[in-house]
């Protein structure tokens, strides 16, 4: 900050009580969930309206001052971290569902509503949100790191599933990228420029989102396999096959054992794929039946059926709770998340050089994937002291992005940049990352918008 | 151009007699199908490679020379016409499929393919590029015009089904704008960036793009209704009932009779949709079934049925021919088409008022409709010497546009800004036209790009 005294006392004149800089809570906005240390911000903002996060944006820009949004905190990539200080924009108290609009299949919301809570306000239009990283994140956050999860394989990530943003400019304007009609061609596409874009161009403040009709029936199964190739193998086939599987989801062996102890469940520490399928009642069947027909050719054994909305909710919960499940395998450890996504007839190999490149080193290593759209997780679990193991996990993420390039596939499939993935930037854009530079430069050209992030 | 010889002296030293100044080729690329005046090119170059453009793109740059891309000249906003003049690059021997990989459901493809080319590869194979325009035209030109079509409803438009695109760039740089990974959160969204900016940002030299599996079973049916907003309502009921229809394209009675003509069929010629359903040999009749319950709700008559592959082709070629048959309405004639989109609440009404603000005039204009996506297409019928019918239509457009607008709707779903709606940006964008303008002299500074396009 240029002269932090001068910055804080306008925006305590903005903001009132809603600016803090107490340590306590500028310590718990300088981290996520990710083993990158803290970096705390000089001071955080709560702000209650796109108008109250225009005059900070002002205020912030006037005096050159960093500005790091923060939603619910559930970042795997530091993205919430402040390298170079300034203020953070705490987006929670935006919380309004300013409107559903069932009869359009969208909704308008703040950016600090989380998914969770605009599912339960669907749920009664009989409508809901499919994009589900897991955490309860913020929708704001999602559209920002351009977020998906283990619908994506049928429904799409937040790119396919925004219609239009509200955005605050580097220069606090207020714009909106998009109208709600299904299809633009009107110029550029400010939508899916700003979704993924980490708040390094401007700050997310409302999002509009397409809904879908719940489906008329919905059924979840578990089946493991052998060994991880013949799971992953069953789910490219069933890919391959075009079944519109909602969710296809493969937990290796270490991680159904850190599943079973951490959900109390008792199903086999075999690498398992967790399935579900939405639609009509026959076509869920004749879904299942095809899909069971492609796990018996690969060696699966048959589908443990969770059919009523509490077994699948206590099945979605586990797997949704991997991460932490995987966390309490090494107390005190901290969770390495890697997130390579690949063309699909190149998963397996991926998966299997990854895993034989791991069993080199000590380090636990749970996976989870989805592996519908060629994307999976490596869970570290590393001692964030011991440097050792940090070079070894570092080793480990490097060749396993160099394995995903050399396929066509990417560093990171949903966790977005942040601070974790900068340096494989080049590798993968090539000249595309001058490009990205220049787009940064031309609507943030004093750097102040989540600098450190992304560019 | 700044000296057209020394210009001509560079392109004709790479190009050889792949380079023209000779007046019919000229006057073939200054004009397209639209209403708009020819505007002719100082020249037209014909590069067979990514290298050649990138070589040509370097002498114009240097030479302060404008670029406009040409595909197949199929255009009906004035993409391709030259209003400052300089090289037209016509990219139509650029049409090698590069690959395709039925593994992947992916294939790539140099710039001046056509859809139906890719198609005729890709059925060998099982495959099907879905994004169906009418006409035949460049992917090149689809993506850079983010094109859509028939059957957006259920596979979404070029937005959704590019992976990747090779880009020239404005100072001659050849980049990749992303992998071919189902998603990634590596960066901002450079893919969709390009997709939709109508050459204005850099030219697009390669496409790879989604495919799908031909499905088990397609059948296609006909049904008329007796008013217009029968047959819209049916249209949005079926997509918030959430029926994944593969095509649901409204005729009005006035195109029904140019259909009927032109394509030597015998239709009722009243309001009509022509419908698709792709799915198992079950799946499409159990969408039939409740489309025709729905159908038969809003007053619609018996489906007429067209299942095998032939009656199939005619009855879409002759949707796909509606443009032609539109014309042959008034011989002579120039069809200026609009675009607009609206969420589909808003469908009917906005359809209904614009048709009573048409009877006030005695300009033919039949209708056509990508109801599904609440996109519809009048085609005024104009003399285009008449000042007075330009006079009418362009107050009829302007209405319409504002009414589409009012209604959170875009100028333009699906044929691109060019030159006809870039006076619409300001109303539907707002300071998001600014941000465009940012985009554009970030990547394009002397604005030599497609100039007069979009921005």
């Amino acid at each position: 900050m240029a002269d932090v005294s001068v910055v804080a006392r306008q925006l305590e004149r903005l903001l009132g009580d809603r600016f803090s800089i107490a340590p306590a809570v500028r310590e718990h906005h300088g981290r996520d969930e990710s083993w990158h240390p803290p970096q705390i911000p000089d001071a955080v903002c709560f702000p209650e309206s796109t108008a109250e996060v225009a005059n900070l944006v002002e205020i912030c820009a006037a005096n050159d001052t960093p500005i790091v949004p923060f939603g619910a905190g559930t970042s795997l990539e530091g993205h919430v971290l402040a390298p170079r200080g300034g203020v953070c924009v705490d987006l929670s108290r935006m919380n309004r569902i300013v409107k559903i609009r069932a009869d359009d299949l969208d909704a308008t919301v703040e950016a600090g509503v989380t998914r969770l809570q605009l599912n339960r306000h669907a749920r009664d239009l009989g409508l809901f949100f499919p994009v589900d990283p897991g955490a309860d994140a913020t929708l704001g956050g999602m559209a920002a790191t351009r977020a998906s999860g283990t619908n994506a394989v049928r429904y799409g990530t937040m790119r396919e599933n925004v219609l239009a943003l509200e955005v605050v400019t580097a220069d606090g304007q207020v714009i909106r990228t998009g109208r709600r009609a299904r299809k633009s061609s009107a110029g550029y596409d400010l939508t899916r420029l700003f979704v993924g874009s980490e708040g390094t161009l401007g700050l997310l403040t409302e999002v509009t989102l397409r809904l879908y009709g719940l489906p008329e029936s919905i059924s979840s199964a578990v089946v493991s396999f052998p060994d991880v190739r013949s799971a992953v193998d069953a789910a490219i086939e069933t890919i391959q096959a075009g079944i519109t599987v909602a969710r296809i989801e493969l937990l290796d062996a270490v991680m159904m054992a850190c599943v079973n102890r951490y959900s109390k469940l008792d199903h086999p520490e075999k690498p398992t794929l967790f399935l579900e399928f939405h639609g009509s009642r026959s076509g869920v069947k004749e879904q299942a039946a095809e899909v069971g027909e492609i796990v018996r050719q690969h060696g699966g054994g048959d589908f443990r059926w969770a059919v009523d909305a509490e077994e699948r909710e206590r099945l979605w919960q586990a797997r949704h709770d991997a991460f932490y499940a995987a966390l309490a395998l090494r107390p005190g450890a901290k969770g390495w998340t890697t997130d390579v996504c690949v063309p699909i007839s190149r998963l397996a190999d991926c998966i299997v050089a990854t895993r034989r490149d791991l069993d080199r080193f000590a380090i636990p290593t749970p996976m989870v994937g989805h592996v519908g759209d060629g994307n999976f997780h490596l869970i570290m679990l590393i001692e964030p002291d011991d440097s050792e193991e940090l070079r070894q996990a570092e080793g480990i993420h490097e060749r396993l992005v160099a394995r995903a390039l050399e396929m066509d596939g990417t560093c990171t499939g949903e966790h977005g940049v942040g601070l974790g993935k900068r340096r494989f930037l080049s590798a993968e854009h090539g000249g595309g990352l001058e490009v990205m530079r220049s787009l940064k430069k031309a609507l943030d050209p004093h750097n102040l918008m989540n600098p450190g992030k992304i560019v």
